[in-house]
């Protein structure tokens, strides 16, 4: 077997380490100022790739990244390999039930979200192909196929996320707008992998274009029918026969990887029978949640990243940047599946502001346009300056969404203690352990925080306080308050190693002291907060975990990784 | 960037899928026979690669495993990223906290387990070098100093399963023997990178080899100590300020890869920068056990078969079979290992039974002594016939090991409920809904399936039931016997949907009866099952879900998904 020479393997590891630190960093920044990661891992390709290191460090660059060569046809290896398997999860969030609970609603959207944007696409590219970076030697009617499919294709994952960051994933809107969404993830995949099939099989395995489409669109059906029923009747059998959880984990991996050989076998695209597996696996009621939350887990924390961020590896979006072309396609892509998502709500009667949400939600682009357009980029189909634009318009449509549709339905943030929290509210060791001197205390610091006056808080807090005591038992008290014309929740924490009495139910004196400060104007925030500290302390270690904690960070670590 | 075509992908992800589903099928058989999955892994990889596949059906041999090209590239890419993951792993079960807690006891033993063998190793290569399969281009001291290392290297991961499986892990003797194998791990490690260092670098990086061993000392001695440190401080950072688990996954792995590059880039293998780097993050106690078992679940599931089946395509185990050269290999191996473990567990004033255990425990070289072997055989040290040797040498001390402890110690197994039920002795619906026939059912089912009197299992069933109703409570109910003469538990099931009076202490009637028959010389089991049966239907989920199952299969992997 060919192997690696330790160069090799160094520069594999390095850039592998690099691409996958660089991306969840930037990942992490765009989600705190409220975007998808996906922008943040797809910024880090372009610093690392030819656009800013290239240019800045060529040497550099062509260590960690060497165009040729074993560590070049590695990466891509393993890059092809993170693409597959985070389709996969894709396709295990796809729940083909949704569909078929939300009924009509969300097949009118659906289909309305993909016909409206191919449409357009269609006559767009008909009419403009070279505005619209057509290559000369490419098909003109594969080209105008493909632009329709960017346009009309969705991103399922970014819609999914941006509707729970809002608490709208599992209202009646957000479920109808996820169901729309699987059926155009589905199509749209459906449609685009029929395309590649019209392209030919390069690999030269012999299979005419009818046969290749025939094959596709038997293997989605059978797929989604004897494939979905078979799975559905084996994964008890693997469960029981099997040491568990790794019978379960290494058959739906097997699976996927044999789907996607299947599809790249039959001249369309891996990534596709790895949609298709993971679509079939997600359905059944059998699959564990242990196994489900380990799969998508590692891959969308490790791989998605790591693809996404190899993205930018592949061009140089300064020299292809094509300011003309960039703003007609997101305007474009905007306009078109904006418009399919609202004319498909109000031909399934929704109200106009409802409808207008449901278009900006369907407006998500996301990271599936990109992996179409890189598809169509390998496959000669579309100039470098197209893709550019493809990844711009892709990353500008799933920053529009959220903000959007925040924008309509004025949505009720939902709070999470957490984030909430802050350096300065947390008083480690209170001074005074007796109930009215520690909630002083705490009034004291979160008005000095929050411009308030102390002695109003105060009294609004220590009102309700002797009203009914806020001692929800576990060691745990939330005094609390709503404070007219506060913005944000303000929660601050203090901790009595020796215990408060706050009267709790359960005779615990109070350790931990949540003083709880919401807005008047959001009625629920309170309620919210309120609720999850009392789910997170129901149980005696977590009480024993805050009192050990000895900074900010400690007890900002243990909320935060005792949420999910 | 190098793409690899469509034929390269399809091959990839074929074999890929290939591997994993074999790996992982025959390892589970393995496994039903009591032996450690690792075997079962290799074996898939001497059927797929040129020992059988290749000899029987050498052209799909040649299509899913090619010598040469982007396909041979990619997977050496993959099981090279496999191997590291994997060993990183092993580091995080390495906890250095035990080895001072067990103190004196176990540091004996771990270097009489090292010190001996690898006397013995370097006296038998100095002595007979060609009998043992010297290269003749081998530098007579590094082979020496390898053949030390392959006999006198531990397998962490099989040795710790060996005790688990055995319910001895957490006893004093397997606290001992577990900290005796993680100093062995490590002096052992750190001796093969000094090895691997005196090598010279094959990449030309031009370090001299005494820069490379001072290298190596320096940075497992920082790691240890300054990046453990450093590791500990910043995990609680990166879960309070990153969405979690997406960032305490990614920056575990992100370490592990820049590890692994580190020490592939100062001249020793990738592993060992990945294996200390899982040492330093396992030993923190902020690592959130959700986050260690989502790293190890997915890589010991998916990626350590990868790899250990992967090592059946180097070879040809046919061809390369040298009976002597493996007998021998494999007596020295399990003598010195053994006399090593032995003589430090009496150095230690263990008692000789005990010691004798020890050694046996001692005798496994497992995964370890392969992964040693694969980077000698690449550098060119050992020839092909000694790599097959070492291969069975390390599937025979593995093999040999657990059973040779059984039979020392006759410890008492640790009866799962899931692992005494039979399809025969599942009664889904209980022909009778009264308490003494519903008993009386089961009991005759389970006495024709085992040979037993009827009549008198019933008389010391219902005898206990009398005297005190073994109702539970959550709707389960636990009839039992000790029977003199039977050699394994029995578990026989009933389900009765509407439910049964055994008077249990919550008032609800019970739904699944679990007829517990023990041996009586076996004491421990009936309440082992009992508690473990007990525990799992302690929420009322767990009865809902056993009233939904429709066979015998339903309801085993019920009850095998809902142990870990």
């Amino acid at each position: 077997m060919e192997q690696l020479t330790a160069h090799d393997i160094t520069v594999l590891f390095l850039s592998l380490g690099i691409l996958l630190g660089t991306a969840r960093l930037l990942g992490e920044l765009a989600q705190r100022l409220h975007q998808p990661a996906v922008l943040g891992e797809l910024l880090a390709g372009v610093l690392l790739g030819p656009t800013v290191l290239g240019t800045l460090a060529p040497t550099v660059s062509a260590y960690l990244f060497p165009a040729q060569g074993p560590s070049a046809v590695a990466l891509n290896a393993i890059t092809t390999l993170a693409i597959a398997l985070f389709l996969m999860v894709a396709g295990i969030e796809v729940d083909l039930s949704t569909i078929w609970r939300q009924g009509k609603v969300g097949a009118k959207i659906g289909l309305a979200s993909i016909a409206v944007p191919f449409v357009c696409g269609l006559a767009a590219a008909w009419l403009a192909p070279a505005a619209l970076g057509r290559r000369s030697e490419a098909d003109p009617l594969i080209f105008m196929l493909f632009v329709a499919i960017a346009l009309s294709i969705s991103a399922l994952p970014v819609i999914a996320k941006t509707l729970m960051d809002m608490d709208l994933y599992r209202s009646d809107l957000g479920m109808v707008v996820v169901s729309a969404a699987i059926l155009n993830d589905l199509v749209g995949w459906i449609i685009f992998a029929v395309v590649l099939g019209l392209l030919g099989d390069p690999a030269g395995n012999g299979n005419a274009i009818g046969l290749t489409i025939a094959l596709t669109l038997a293997f989605s059906a059978a797929m989604l029918t004897l494939g979905r029923w078979l799975i559905h009747k084996l994964l008890p059998f693997v469960q029981a026969y099997t040491r568990w959880p790794a019978g379960e984990l290494s058959f739906a991996i097997t699976l996927a990887l044999l789907g996607a050989a299947f599809t790249a076998w039959i001249g369309i695209h891996a990534i596709f029978g790895a949609f298709l597996v993971g679509a079939a696996l997600g359905d059944s009621a059998h699959l564990r949640e242990r196994t489900r939350v380990t799969i998508e887990h590692f891959i969308s924390s490790i791989f998605a990243p790591l693809f996404f961020a190899s993205i930018g590896l592949h061009v140089n979006f300064w020299v292809h940047f094509d300011g003309p072309l960039v703003l007609t396609v997101s305007f474009l892509a905007c306009a078109c599946k904006l418009a399919g998502g609202f004319l498909g709500a109000r031909w399934g009667k929704m109200p106009a502001r409802e409808a207008a949400a449901v278009g900006f939600a369907m407006v998500s682009v996301g990271a599936m346009g990109i992996i179409v357009g890189l598809l169509a980029l390998r496959a000669g189909i579309i100039s470098q300056s197209l893709f550019v634009a493809l990844v711009i318009m892709a990353m500008v449509t799933s920053m529009l969404s959220g903000p959007a549709i925040r924008l309509i339905l004025r949505p009720v943030r939902k709070w999470r203690p957490h984030e909430a929290l802050s350096a300065k509210l947390f008083l480690r060791h209170l001074k005074f352990c007796t109930r009215r001197e520690a909630v002083e205390e705490m009034v004291r610091a979160a008005c000095a925080a929050a411009g308030l006056d102390p002695q109003r808080i105060m009294a609004e807090v220590w009102g309700r306080e002797e009203t009914l005591s806020t001692g929800i038992g576990h060691g745990v008290a939330l005094p609390h308050a709503r404070v007219a014309g506060l913005r944000e929740p303000i929660v601050a924490v203090g901790i009595c190693d020796e215990g408060i009495d706050f009267d709790a139910p359960d005779g615990q004196p109070a350790h931990v002291i949540f003083l709880i400060l919401t807005p008047a104007a959001d009625p629920r925030a309170q309620l919210t907060i309120a609720a999850e500290i009392a789910r997170l302390f129901r149980k005696q270690a977590m009480l024993d975990r805050a009192l050990r904690t000895r900074s900010f960070t400690d007890f900002l670590a243990l909320m935060s990784t005792s949420v999910a």
